[in-house]
């Protein structure tokens, strides 16, 4: 395939059906989404709880990168390419740890935390440290949540932040800790994968826990964001009467969708869940402290997506947020993170397996539906097919990314 | 290698010696034998008997492509391949099972059992239900044989059966079972592969389970079917002597061979086992109900070629089926399926460790033979060698093939 | 890439930096290294003490090649590919063993140990058993030494090995023995395997044991070969003495490094050890009985390169033989041997653990860095990094390697 092929590929996808085979198993496709999508955006990778004190580290690996996160003095968090500027080798060679220099363990080349060179034995006269500095990937922190991009060129993040701020902050989530990570390595590549997350037609066929906890009415309309599926005249009302106590209380309300083709696909909102529930987990229960400028349970929901790489889902004691990675052209992984407030105790504050519950079983039965997805779509019989009407995010979300690819074809 | 490079290629191979190392080796000359060679020939993949009920079904998974073969209503059997029109997931998950309708586990989409579609929820209004059945799958039964071919012009199946028909007929094997099925996964390519299925020089030294149960002429003449070795004066009177005697007792003997170049590889034949042998096991004893038109032993044995992906190797009274699958470059899928009277008992009526002792330890042989066959063919140093005398069979089967597939470039 | 991308890619190269990452990780270039480099050199790959008897044999597998090396009549040894002559099967089908017949598991021909056929049952008239033998993989035994060249043209032995002779010779390896044979697969580039080998750069940070027995000096000086570290005055006193006592005592002393461009990468040196070490172990004292023509211990220690895929390190008591074969794009086999006069008997004249000490340890952890080494190469961001001033044999390997492929480019 070259990219007169394919651009003419894009020009013939058809609205409201799913893609061509070659987006979801194309080798060459895979390489211009890394290069032109993922490298291009701000991706939520870790909290900094998860390196609380100087010289702690871990590194985000996506395929054939790996990035060194790192915390320096005066709380400042650096993120290096783990390639040392000598011969190439990997300097940190566990996934997390401490450091308090990187010591290339090849030739012993040592850097400090903020990736310039400490020392280099034996170099000819001319050999100039300024120059041979760690590469320096892009990094921000915003509310404790760590950011990075890996273009040479990033958007500015006040911008690429600014819709979905306020959202984020009313959770308080510089206040909060890790509680659970885990990771879902899944078969299938990350457009199939994040189709999965742009619909919730597949929540009442496949997610008994999470239609426990969501009201039917709030699936259908607005199951995968704000307008996703088809209006509905019950859930409308219960909104309104939500967002009208809600706002009573002095908490956020509202919500955010692009309203016009850009570099980014970002979307906010607030929810009331099912009716009884205050949280995300089995009993509805509240299970935690509550977390950021919440006063008392509302029992809302918040939905927020920076990029079509995270996702952060937020009750109001917990939070639950998503990072899909794309691998190769039929792997991607899948990682989700919970957090709780900072001063919360686990077994006396919350229970662990009740905060994971939903969204454990819910991530586990998708990894399997979306391998099946890439089974399926493998075949020489497998077409485009229609996509229903509670599928409106899974369009909105392939657009974009058609549009995308085909602008950076030019 | 391009289209042009493969054609002169072709015109390069000499006759009466094996192949050039590309057409064991090649990936873009695999890709063009499943197309052009495997996709367009009628295969039997399984007996009727192994889905007895209505709902009953099997999965056929070759390479990328997974067939739903299902029994219907008023024992209609269906084939559809496994990809739900939707957004193409597998439907059935599992090897086999029962299903009343072919629920689709992502977003419930429903199929009756002959492929049409019952329910889609949430469509638009547009959506029309006929046009979204399962992609059908071309399916024949004969003699409770089930054969599909995956082409979407299929070639006329009657006339296909047609010249073996009356030698699998006199078997009845619409009144068989399986008794048993087991798989032998080969690493080698599938014409290596058939290659060995398609000579038998290599039985003396490699086969001592055959050659206890075969005559040592009959090998040397007959090993791969009719004419594929040097004429055998002392086969050709045990042979004529034979078929005196069996047509007296009003069996069938005789042999079919193609006598021109077309579609199909088809052969078939009737031959004495050795003396005293009445039927393929240890013993050479019989060990189970007779089958078919058979009204005593008569000692022979049937030899039915419908392509080269199927064999169907009969004694009296049980029958061995091979099916050979191309699954990818260097690895071929070999399936066994041994067939007995629908009303013969395990234990009673025949033992199972007997019916399976020849073709079974022949295969583990051949399997082991073929992938060090391949592995030598991978050399630099690998030029194609001077058949003998007794690869008559191979040089048949290459010269079909070759053509077949120059024919496909045109 | 074709052959011309890559000849300006060779041209832009800087002279003391690291290669280009498509050096390191290009399938095709890979594919041409095999072919121009690999395959043309004369390569070590046993000890004729492996096969002391007639018809023992090993087989040398690189890659898609097999070669099966055997000892025939009056003490002749025979190198031939392992595939026979009709189908191409594999011949022999263990690691190593006894034939007194090559016979071909697949159709039973069968060839003497000298590769000429001896039997072919069944063939045509016209087969002319004289044209059939095994194709033949050229070999020269030398001190015992096995070499073979894959190449149809193979340059001359005497010419490759007359400058490192009698480096050779002095330590008597014709009249050794096999102590103990090892592999440390290596997920690496076979140039990032040989870097490592080419610079002692690394050696102080990664190998406490090589340090233990060298003089630290001679690391910086002398730790890859001869000159490919800057000037020390201290080792060139320490050297000057040491050959004027081993002159003294009739010992070999001396150096050979290749004065322009050729075939070869040859090199060859005799340096003193640490002070006070007889050998290179733990404790440093002598292990096993004197080898060659030592008449006592002189302390010195000989690295000899006959390519660079092999080196030969030798004490005065044993002796360590390193080959390096590259298997794929990423991945080289390195085989240490160990050998000893073959008188020597195990728990009495020498423990093996104390010899394989240091070579075991430090080929381990170079296996690591060089795995460590290839993860970080892949990164988009690896750029070619400056060399120090003790990777001078680095620098000299990679032109020699830069300006081969070239000249096979044109």
């Amino acid at each position: 395939m070259n990219n007169v092929d394919l651009k003419n590929l894009i020009k013939k996808q058809k609205k409201n059906y799913s893609l061509d085979q070659s987006f979801y198993t194309d080798d060459y496709i895979f390489q211009l989404d890394l290069k032109n999508i993922f490298f291009k955006q701000w991706v939520f990778v870790g909290h900094i709880s998860r390196i609380p004190n100087y010289g702690d580290y871990f590194l985000f690996n996506i395929g054939k990168e790996s990035i060194i996160i790192i915390r320096g003095n005066n709380n400042s968090i650096y993120a290096h390419y783990n390639v040392c500027r000598h011969r190439g080798s990997h300097i940190c060679l566990e996934e997390e740890g401490n450091k308090k220099l990187l010591i290339c363990p090849y030739h012993a080349w040592s850097y400090n935390l903020d990736g310039s060179i400490k020392s280099a034995r034996m170099m000819e006269e001319n050999f100039n440290k300024t120059e041979w500095s760690l590469n320096k990937c892009n990094i921000r922190i915003f509310e404790g949540l760590i950011f990075i991009n890996l273009s040479d060129n990033p958007n500015n993040f006040d911008d690429f932040i600014s819709p979905t701020k306020k959202f984020i902050e009313f959770h308080g989530l510089a206040d909060a800790k890790i509680a659970h990570r885990q990771f879902y390595p899944t078969d299938g590549n990350w457009k199939l994968t994040l189709d999965n997350f742009h619909e919730c037609y597949h929540c009442q066929p496949a997610h008994p826990e999470y239609c426990a906890v969501h009201d039917s009415e709030y699936i259908i309309a607005y199951g995968a964001g704000s307008n996703t599926g088809p209006t509905s005249k019950k859930f409308e009302k219960m909104l309104n009467e939500w967002n009208a106590k809600v706002e009573k209380m002095g908490h956020l309300t509202g919500e955010y969708v692009e309203s016009e083709f850009n570099d980014y696909s970002r979307s906010a909102e607030r929810t009331p869940l099912r009716e009884g529930k205050y949280t995300e987990t089995k009993s509805g229960k509240p299970i935690a402290k509550l977390m950021g400028k919440f006063k008392d349970y509302d029992c809302g929901y918040t939905s927020v997506g920076t990029s079509p790489f995270n996702s952060l889902l937020m009750c109001n004691d917990f939070a639950t947020l998503f990072t899909f990675i794309p691998v190769s052209t039929k792997h991607t992984k899948v990682e989700l993170m919970w957090l709780v407030h900072k001063d919360a105790e686990e077994g006396k504050d919350y229970s662990l397996d009740e905060m994971i519950w939903m969204w454990d079983a819910t991530t586990i039965a998708d990894k399997k539906i979306i391998e099946d997805n890439q089974r399926g779509v493998l075949s020489k019989e497998y077409r485009p097919g229609p996509l229903s009407k509670m599928e409106k995010g899974l369009e909105k979300f392939k657009s974009w990314y058609l549009k995308h690819l085909d602008l950076s074809l030019s």
